[in-house]
């Protein structure tokens, strides 16, 4: 638990379970953490407000960047596409869904490969992880082996013999895995959220894809999720 | 020269010599062009006024990025950081010059990626080239092939098997054998700019080793630069 020892690691932080997860780890692993949060123009900000709760809880440092995604369109995230809403959990498929952001991965990766460059930090963290792998192809293993090997020919460090590493260590776990970890590294999951349709008080909605994998993970894990739901 | 007839392509234009070179090979292949520009914190705006001239010369739409890469800080182009000045060409060395911005290409060409996923564009052109190799590690063609590799692995077109393709046209050229080509193409390189510190009105210096390097570059090719310098 000490490989991090006194180094730096950006963690890409957006306010769900997952990234806080992620970031938990890196922080066992001993890394000093710089989290970044990215407002891209998703419609809900309570992730942002969760992103900050959670990089309080242990992070050196916590910017909230700008970017200027939804200004190219394309996803229900950003744009005025509806949301699906499905009853039960069955009702997911292998395709791509709407919610998924062009090249989202791939900008916030680069984002954070730009400050771990200034910072001299050789180690950034992402939350992905196998559920994911169906519906969005910058969640896979290769996707993320291949933007490693890119990070380290495009920056200095690279050039100079710094190997880079992109760390995801969710990758191969269930979301009841992700859970049951987080717990045990005491990540307080009531301020993460999940919901790709919240409530304007933040509660989630319990009803779209998101949360359906989220209360589905707790379910797995023989726990009960702390986030306030519609319903409650 | 009819290759990309009728496809759209995404180009990255910067209102510098290199890019706008880009753009006409583009157009000459027969692409519709879709130019993109980053505002990212850099000191002098000449350079956005350059992109939309060239932009207006044949592109199809245009857009203009806002991104908070200056937020990390780390370059004399962004930050503080006095941006060296030479006599003579010879000054120039093989060190990362103080004006590289951390993983700019990377993050620029990450913003290219998700417009072409929205706009079904599989072409992607950047005008970097072989001169600024020793100094820009993202510059360098086992980058753009790298970063090629990454996108196809990154996106819902690469997964359904669409190429997608990062052009690189001018990577083997010098400075004299871009001018020369552009000319042929009929760019209007008075409405470029390639000064790392221009005068207020927008008059390039004459002294940066981008002036340098372009000066030497038209004289190479037996032409007079049309942008006017301070000491005109």
């Amino acid at each position: 638990m000490e490989e991090g020892k006194n180094k730096k690691a950006v963690v890409l932080l957006s306010g769900g379970l997952d990234s806080a997860t992620a970031m938990a780890i890196a922080l066992d692993e001993g890394y000093e953490v710089h989290a970044v949060s990215f407002r891209y123009g998703q419609r809900h900000i309570i992730e942002l407000d969760c992103a900050n709760e959670q990089a309080r809880a242990g992070a050196m440092e916590h910017k909230i960047v700008d970017i200027d995604l939804g200004s190219f369109g394309g996803s229900a995230l950003t744009d005025d596409i509806d949301v699906p809403k499905h009853g039960h959990i069955g009702e997911l498929t292998d395709e791509i869904p709407v919610t998924y952001v062009p090249a989202r991965n791939t900008v916030f990766l680069s984002y954070a490969l730009a400050w771990a460059e200034v910072l001299g930090a050789f180690d950034i963290f992402i939350g992905v992880n196998a559920l994911d792998y169906s519906g969005y192809p910058d969640c896979r293993p290769e996707f993320i082996a291949a933007f490693e090997s890119m990070a380290n020919l495009a920056t200095v460090a690279g050039v100079q013999g710094n190997r880079l590493t992109i760390h995801a260590p969710l990758i191969d776990l269930t979301k009841a895995g992700i859970i049951k970890r987080g717990l045990d590294l005491g990540v307080d999951y009531a301020k993460t959220t999940s919901c790709y349709d919240p409530a304007p008080d933040g509660r989630s909605c319990g009803h779209c894809d998101s949360c359906l994998l989220r209360l589905k993970g707790f379910e797995d894990a023989g726990e009960v999720d702390p986030r306030p739901y519609i319903e409650d």
